[in-house]
């Protein structure tokens, strides 16, 4: 899913998704909240018609907001207060708060009120902070409920969001404490904030067997190409993930090199900042990316979206010089270059298993 | 013309300039002579093949800014030398120097190195320069013939520029030597530079008999678009103008109020970053336009092309929000609305000229 925290993703329109052919799009609750604010949202009937967007939304609750970026944050049974980032003002989020915005919202995914806790904390502070999660979960799903019909989007999914930190124990625990509440889906957050790759891969695997096969499975927060690849073969369906885009505005770009997504190297990075790109004729986006260069079949989707077309047009030299003057079209195309790269990545992975089940 | 000062117009790729429907595009000698310099330029095989350009391209002498922008300067009989303001290295701009520049851009339209006297230059030193300017233009012409089978555009077009303040007499004068030198288009530039607006257009309008009818005139520097009308009565055939661009990515709106140019009111603009706009359905571009609602009947091209389609999916709320939470995609959609505005002007204006013919 990529990423429109404020009801864009960074440098492109609704459109332009469409274009790359994203079905979804994460926003975030916190966020929208505070800026254009519920009323706003309320007079246009909801975010899709805010940003004209006619794909699915899910947005998080705003509870990892309110932990990274409030200025002030103090965790109650109640809810979450905090000062917002932008004018200091006090708000208290509570899970009731959160599925109304949400609602408000119109979300297609709306997720639980959930306490992300760090990496680091300790085995009392997380048997702590679950237990009341769970509590929260509740009334989420009470008050999703019940405001349901007059909402934005009646036909909603509520997600539960499993925490519990790298202690498979509690982890298991918790994911069972919100089974027997019953979600629409299943997301595990409190990975990707510090911890070993290894851990939280071992956290998902065990999970695995835990949480309904039947209910889709959402992992929160960044991953790397290969570790989406790990993920899913743990279990995982779905991710969002701010690497694509906020790496495209400092110039990195992702790519392919290898068709087969099980080495580890089927993918690289390149900072079109560089020096070494000045000349580069290379396209951006094209038939001579590694893969074909390689000698290898180019994948079915190569170069047929307009995307992959325009991309094509422009050559690794010319990016350069556009990071080089500043131009905002420079950090818009490698955006556009790096969605699309996340997308085909997921598509191929659908594929392969698609092959696997045949 | 959309300016593209560093090979790009700011926010858009070369591919929306497409879609906008702009033959041309203006780019800058001076920016493109410091970054990404002569070699990257001769490497790419010219500014077309570098920014995937296919339409035309004018390049301006690279004068202009040695006199607004560079640090230090001094205009001597061989050229103007120069600091530059990226990194204070010292350069000689000379005719011969400007014309080999522009002919590796590869531009369709070479403009002569000239200097822009600024307004209420006293009378003396408008003489004396304009002296020189001719002396220059001859040179720029002889260079110009020189390496023209060599460069990157054999089939180029050199433009010659009307210097002279508003001083009728040394305008009058001015042109009848660069005539005498001959040139396949005129400028009038040193206008637009801080003089009243009656006198620069007593200025075109006197030297609309004594440039060749026959030959496309080009005034040089912003015009809104009321100027513009009026300017193309007396005689103008094309423009450069970065309000359009540069006012976009400040969220001020270009859009018509009536289909009569002539009413001084046919336009107006909206400030996009203002409160009152907060809960505005109404669409950035498209059908809901003030001419329609005055029930006048729509343009032709209303809502024709692919560009007007996507614009006419956003409000003016969202765009306004978008501003507010400084999303880069409000800068990028404004440029495509007022570059748009432009584009749609100039084309009612050569249609009211077919008509008239009629």
């Amino acid at each position: 899913m990529p990423i429109a925290t404020k009801g864009a993703v960074k440098t492109l329109s609704s459109a332009d998704i469409e274009r790359l052919g994203s079905p979804i799009l994460l926003s975030n609750t916190y966020h929208l909240y505070l800026r254009p604010g519920i009323d706003v949202l309320k007079s246009f009937g909801g975010l899709h018609k805010f940003m004209s967007w006619d794909g699915a939304l899910l947005t998080d609750s705003g509870g990892y907001q309110v932990f990274s970026l409030a200025k002030m944050r103090k965790i109650k049974e109640e809810g979450a207060e905090f000062a917002s980032h932008i004018d200091g003002s006090r708000h208290l989020l509570t899970p009731e708060l959160s599925m109304q915005i949400q609602q408000t919202i119109g979300s297609d995914i709306v997720m639980v009120l959930d306490e992300c806790t760090p990496a680091g904390s300790t085995k009392e502070y997380l048997v702590d902070s679950l237990a009341r999660t769970v509590r929260w979960a509740e009334r989420c799903k009470i008050e999703f409920e019940k405001g349901k019909a007059a909402s934005n989007n009646p036909g909603a999914q509520l997600f539960g969001i499993v925490q519990g930190g790298t202690d498979i124990e509690l982890r298991t625990k918790h994911a069972e404490a919100l089974k027997a509440i019953g979600f629409d889906g299943y997301a595990v957050g409190g990975l990707a904030v510090g911890e070993p790759f290894e851990e939280s891969c071992a956290t998902v695997e065990a999970l695995d067997d835990v949480l309904p096969s039947n209910a889709p499975r959402y992992f929160m927060g960044g991953a790397q190409p290969g570790q989406i690849v790990e993920y899913v073969k743990r279990g995982i369906d779905m991710f969002d993930c701010v690497l694509p885009t906020r790496n495209a505005r400092h110039g990195l770009l992702y790519r392919f090199v290898h068709d087969d997504l099980n080495r580890p190297d089927f993918y690289e990075t390149i900072h079109l900042t560089n020096e070494r790109f000045k000349e580069s004729k290379e396209p951006l986006v094209g038939a001579t990316l590694a893969v074909a260069r390689a000698g290898a079949r180019p994948a079915p989707t190569e170069m047929a979206d307009i995307v992959s077309q325009e991309l094509s047009r422009y050559s690794l030299g010319y990016i350069r010089h556009l990071f080089s003057v500043e131009e905002i079209l420079a950090q818009r195309l490698v955006t556009l270059a790096n969605v699309r790269f996340y997308l085909e990545l997921m598509r191929r992975i659908r594929e392969g298993i698609e092959v696997e089940k045949v």
